[in-house]
């Protein structure tokens, strides 16, 4: 494992989380569970057990000094210039190490989602590892605990050789509609992509200059002349590590899986939040942030005491209330995907500094 | 007219209305119709047209302050050293009001209820004065609009000769049960009691006399010895002035209603305030305080942004949210009775100062 570099791309919006999570101060920068470390503390945590202290973040420059703040002493901040999507922060990383040690082994892991049980983890890691040192490009399929619209999947196929638990990558496929989500959970084959993927730095840049030659290219050079950063970066392709190299590996059978049975959520809603959180007795909301400024008498669904401030809730059931300093949101269990709509209306209405 | 005065009792904690009502700083003393006035500058306004500057207040201690501020100049202020109810505030400026003019005529409106039509309201009380002058106990009787619950009602009985409009009353009866109030409206008899009285004071404090000699001569005695009050008030008393006066005389056929056709409303709940503002947009909520704070999609109810931050609200139906700085009331339209029992339940948690 003295080889394998994890890579944290820390970046995202999370719009749907919003008023807690914000474009100034997104969701991995906020201890959205209540655990005293913040969603990319927490996944510093998670992956220094298996990288120690070789630990890559990829964030943008707005967000550089928070990070900085928050993960003191971490191993090492690349800064983007200005966002690119998930190939050129995590291939960027990749150069970065390939120059190093052209042996390198990386696993990227999002900033902002949780992991529950941190043994099963490492385990699946490990394996993952393992297998990604022999050449493969592994990714990591969730067991799907319902039929999601949420997530992108993953079909594995034939076991691999003398792995414990992989198996071949048939193909990636989109957010499916509930019709096709239960049809995928019906086959058994079909594993939640979590974003996840382990390979050897040189291996991800072959891939990729695979399909994307000059991309590739300009990445290794920008490894080699990081002065140059500032003037090039812009000029990289924007495009999800899952499209650049993943999905056409995966049509040439180069992609391995992993099952990651530990628990995984990427906190995409409000209703994903509250489902991390501990169960409250019956009849009462979950509440984050501080329960003691809570009044809740006959209600249920999620309260966020964010604000500072007394909330009394009286006769309300599934309902989400989000309260923070400046905004306070209310909506309910069944529209939690529809926040995003709430903060498009408000950028529309000029109200940008709220969100 | 010159013999008329109006006397306004300033009191009551309108604890359904939390958290916009405070035990300190309560409903009369806000602006709650968004009209730049208080409800008790609204009602010291309602009642100078016909009082001129004969206006007397009656509050408590605790919120003379605010009263004095934002009554300025306006007739007399009466200070209660404590809560006696209404029979002892209104009973005191009768004895006041007596002993600088025997052949004064009281009528009493308390500064928490707001009043549509003032043009209907003047001709009302002119009426309801005129009889009063003659020895009548007149009590102004509210057409009911709706068979409510949260009212006594007034039974009325025959005409009053020479009058336009006045009756005698059967009875005042209390608040009825839902069956009993649709029957009430049945006989079309019966009228809101909107607690406003106008009667001579001497002829006050004499039927109180008949009743309760010793309430009526203290507080005759108070108005000749002012610098008492401090030590005796809490001795007085503590009787509405329904109980007291108007019950028993009604009993004996010596009382008279005048209907009040004015749009009255008491503001008793947040649907009674939802229902005084102007109708909103079909599907979208009633707003109280700066609509420029709102952003509501598919959503109804009364929203009070009052706190001074965005409030967003999606796809939440007939829900009632009351912002403050320091307070957030989510409740429903279904519920704004309860009210009350949360701000028990503040006070049984320790959350006084919130109340």
């Amino acid at each position: 494992m003295e080889r394998f570099h994890a890579v944290i791309p820390a970046g995202g919006a999370g719009t749907r989380l919003w008023p807690l999570s914000r474009s100034g101060s997104p969701k991995f920068l906020h201890d959205l569970t209540g655990s005293g470390r913040t969603l990319l503390q927490q996944t510093v945590d998670r992956v220094t057990p298996l990288a120690g202290e070789r630990v890559v973040i990829v964030t943008g420059i707005r967000h550089a000094d928070a990070v900085r703040a928050q993960a003191a002493g971490v191993g090492r901040l690349l800064i983007e210039p200005s966002p690119r999507d998930s190939m050129a922060a995590i291939g960027w990383a990749a150069a970065v190490l390939e120059a190093a040690d052209p042996e390198a082994i990386l696993g990227s892991f999002a900033a902002d989602h949780v992991v529950r049980d941190q043994c099963v983890f490492e385990e699946v890691i490990r394996e993952a590892v393992s297998l990604a040192d022999s050449g493969a490009l592994v990714t990591i399929g969730i067991p799907p605990a319902y039929p999601a619209t949420g997530f992108g999947y993953i079909q594995s196929g034939r076991p691999v050789a003398g792995a414990p638990t992989a198996r071949h990558v048939r193909q990636f496929v989109e957010k499916p509609d509930q019709a096709q989500a239960r049809a995928y959970l019906a086959t058994g084959e079909f594993r939640w992509n979590a974003g996840m993927f382990v390979v050897r730095a040189s291996r991800l840049l072959d891939l990729l200059a695979r399909w994307h030659p000059e991309f590739a290219a300009q990445l290794r050079d920008l490894a080699a002349r990081p002065e140059q950063i500032e003037d090039r970066w812009a000029a990289l392709p924007k495009i999800a590590i899952d499209h650049a190299v993943a999905e056409p590996a995966a049509d040439e059978g180069e992609v391995l899986v992993v099952p990651g049975a530990f628990g995984w959520d990427d906190i995409g809603d409000f209703n994903s939040l509250a489902g991390i959180m501990p169960p409250p007795p019956a009849g009462t909301p979950a509440t984050l942030g501080d329960p003691a400024l809570v009044t809740a008498m006959d209600t249920t669904g999620l309260v966020a005491a964010c604000g500072g401030r007394a909330i009394a809730l009286l006769g309300v059931d599934n309902l989400v209330v989000i309260d923070t300093p400046d905004a306070l949101l209310i909506t309910t269990t069944d529209r939690v995907q529809d926040v995003k709509l709430v903060v498009d209306r408000l950028r529309a209405d000029g109200r940008a500094e709220l969100v």
